[in-house]
C-alpha cells in the first residue's frame, strides 16, 4: 500500500504535553512542516484563546480537532461543553472531540451513564450546529470505560444515528486506532460510518506488553496495530482528512526531546501508517 | 434481587494459586463448604491427574471447568488441546475453557489469527464431542487481545454458530463478568446465547483504578461491576450453573491467607453477586 501523504500528518499536542506548551507546539509544527495540530483546552487556556487563534493562523495550521468536550457526568457538564464549542469555533477546529465520561463515583449503573451521555450530546448538539462545530464522539478502549462509556465504533454510530438521523454533518466520530484496533467489527463499522461520519482519525500503536491503562501508548511502528490496513478501510470510504498522532507515554515519549518526537512522528508516519 | 444460592459458588484455583497447590485447594473447598472447583492444568499435572480425579470425587466437588485449552497459535496446539480434552474427560469437568491465543510474535495480522482460531476449534471439536467434553470459548477483555483474540460475547457466539449450528451442546461460551461487563451489547448477547450456549459463568470485580492489564482483578464488591444485574440476565435465560470466582491479584488476594480468601469469597458471593 502507498505511503500516506505527509501533508495529512497532524500533531495532537498530548504527544509532547510534558515538554511543550501550545505556543512551542505551534512553532514546532511549523518548523517540522507538520500541517495539522489538535490542542487540548488546558493548553489553549494556558496560552490564551486569542493568541492561540492568532498563532495557529499565522503558522497556516489546520486545527484538526479540539480536545475535549464531553464528561457528561460532571456537575458543570453543560456550561463546560458550551464553552468548549465556543473555543472550537474561535479556533476554526474541524471538530470538538467528545470524551464522554463514565459512571459517577460510587455508581455501578453503566447503562444509566450511557443514557446520560446520549441525553447530554442531544442537549448540546443544537449549539454545536449553530456554531458550525461538528461534534466527534470518540469511542475509548473498553479498559478506559471509567473515562468514557462509549467503547466501540458501533455504539458511537448508534448514537449518531439516534441523534442526527439525517447525517447533517453536525455529529460524527473520532476513529482512534489505539482504542478500536482490537474490534472484530471495526472494518464493518468504518464502512457503516462512511466519510460523512468520520471527523477525525487518531494514530499511535499498541505496545506488547502494555504496562499502564492510560499512559503507555507506543509510537507508530513500535507495536502490533496494522495501521496501513485501518487507513485503507478509511480511504475506501473516501476519508481524506488528517492522521493525528496522539501518544500518551509516561515511560518514553514524554521524556524525549520534543523535536526528536516530531521527527520520529514524521518518519514513522511515512513508513508504518 | 435475591441472593445467589451458596451451593452455586465455585472456586477457580487461580484465585489462590500463589498460596495453594491443587490438593490444598480441594481440601480448602471441602472445609469451607464450597461445592465447585475449576483447576488449571499445571496444577492438575503438579498433583497428578489420577490423584486429582480421586480427590475431587472424594470431596464431592463439581469440576465446573478445566482451565485451559486453546492457544491455537502455539506450535503444538493440536496435541496440547487433545491432551486437555482427555484430562477434562477424566476429571468429569463441565467444560474445557478455551483461551484462544493471539497473534504470533512479530505478526500484526489479527484477522489471520482469528481465522486460525476458528479453524483450530473446528479441528478439535469432533474429539471434544466424542469425549463428552463441551468446549467453552472464553472471550477475553480487549486489553488482553494478545492472549486471546476473541474479545466479545458476540464474536464468540458467531464462532459457535459457525461451528456448531445445531447447538449440539458440544460448543459454547464461558461468560466472565470481568472480561465482558463493559460491553453495551452484553445483555442482548446473553439473550442470544441462551442457556444452551452458556457453559460457565466467572465472577470477580473491576477495580478503579486498575493498575495492571492481567493481574489486578478485584474481589466481588470492591469494584464497579453490577454483578447481580449480569446474573439476572443469565438466570432469565435459564442458566442454573455455578458462579466461579476467578481473581488474579498480584497486589492483594495472592498475598493473603487462602482461608481468609475463601471466607471472603463466600461472604461477597452472598452480598454482591
Amino acid at each position: 500500500m502507498a505511503s500516506p501523504d505527509p501533508a495529512r500528518l497532524s500533531l495532537n499536542t498530548a504527544t509532547i504535553r510534558k515538554q511543550w506548551g501550545l505556543a512551542e507546539a505551534i512553532e514546532g509544527c511549523a518548523r517540522h512542516g507538520i500541517r495539522g495540530i489538535s490542542p487540548w483546552r488546558d493548553q489553549v487556556a494556558g496560552m490564551g484563546l486569542a493568541k492561540a487563534v492568532e498563532a495557529t493562523r499565522a503558522a497556516g495550521l489546520t486545527v484538526t480537532g479540539l480536545c475535549r468536550g464531553g464528561f457528561f457526568s460532571a456537575p458543570n457538564w453543560r456550561d463546560d461543553n458550551l464553552r468548549a464549542i465556543e473555543e472550537a469555533h474561535e479556533l476554526g477546529a474541524s471538530c470538538l472531540v467528545l470524551v464522554v465520561g463514565g459512571m459517577p463515583q460510587g455508581s455501578k449503573d453503566l447503562a444509566g451513564a450511557r443514557s446520560q451521555v446520549r441525553d447530554g450530546i442531544g442537549s448540546i448538539l443544537p449549539h454545536a450546529r449553530a456554531a458550525g462545530v461538528p461534534l466527534a464522539i470518540e469511542p475509548l478502549h473498553p479498559m478506559q470505560v471509567e473515562r468514557a462509556c462509549v467503547n466501540t465504533l458501533e455504539q458511537a454510530l448508534d448514537l449518531c444515528d439516534a441523534l442526527d438521523e439525517r447525517k447533517s454533518g453536525a455529529l460524527g466520530v473520532a476513529v482512534d486506532a489505539y482504542h478500536l484496533w482490537w474490534d472484530p467489527k471495526l472494518e464493518a463499522q468504518i464502512r457503516r460510518a462512511g466519510a460523512e461520519r468520520i471527523l477525525a482519525y487518531h494514530i499511535c500503536d499498541w505496545l506488547v506488553p502494555t504496562r499502564d491503562l492510560l499512559n503507555d501508548r507506543g509510537m507508530m511502528g513500535d507495536g502490533v496495530i496494522d495501521l496501513p490496513r485501518i487507513r485503507s478501510w478509511l480511504e475506501r470510504e473516501g476519508y481524506a482528512g488528517f492522521h493525528e498522532v496522539e501518544i500518551f507515554s509516561e515511560r518514553d515519549w514524554w521524556k524525549r526531546d520534543p523535536d526528536e518526537v516530531l521527527t520520529t512522528c514524521k518518519e514513522r508516519h511515512a513508513h508504518f501508517c
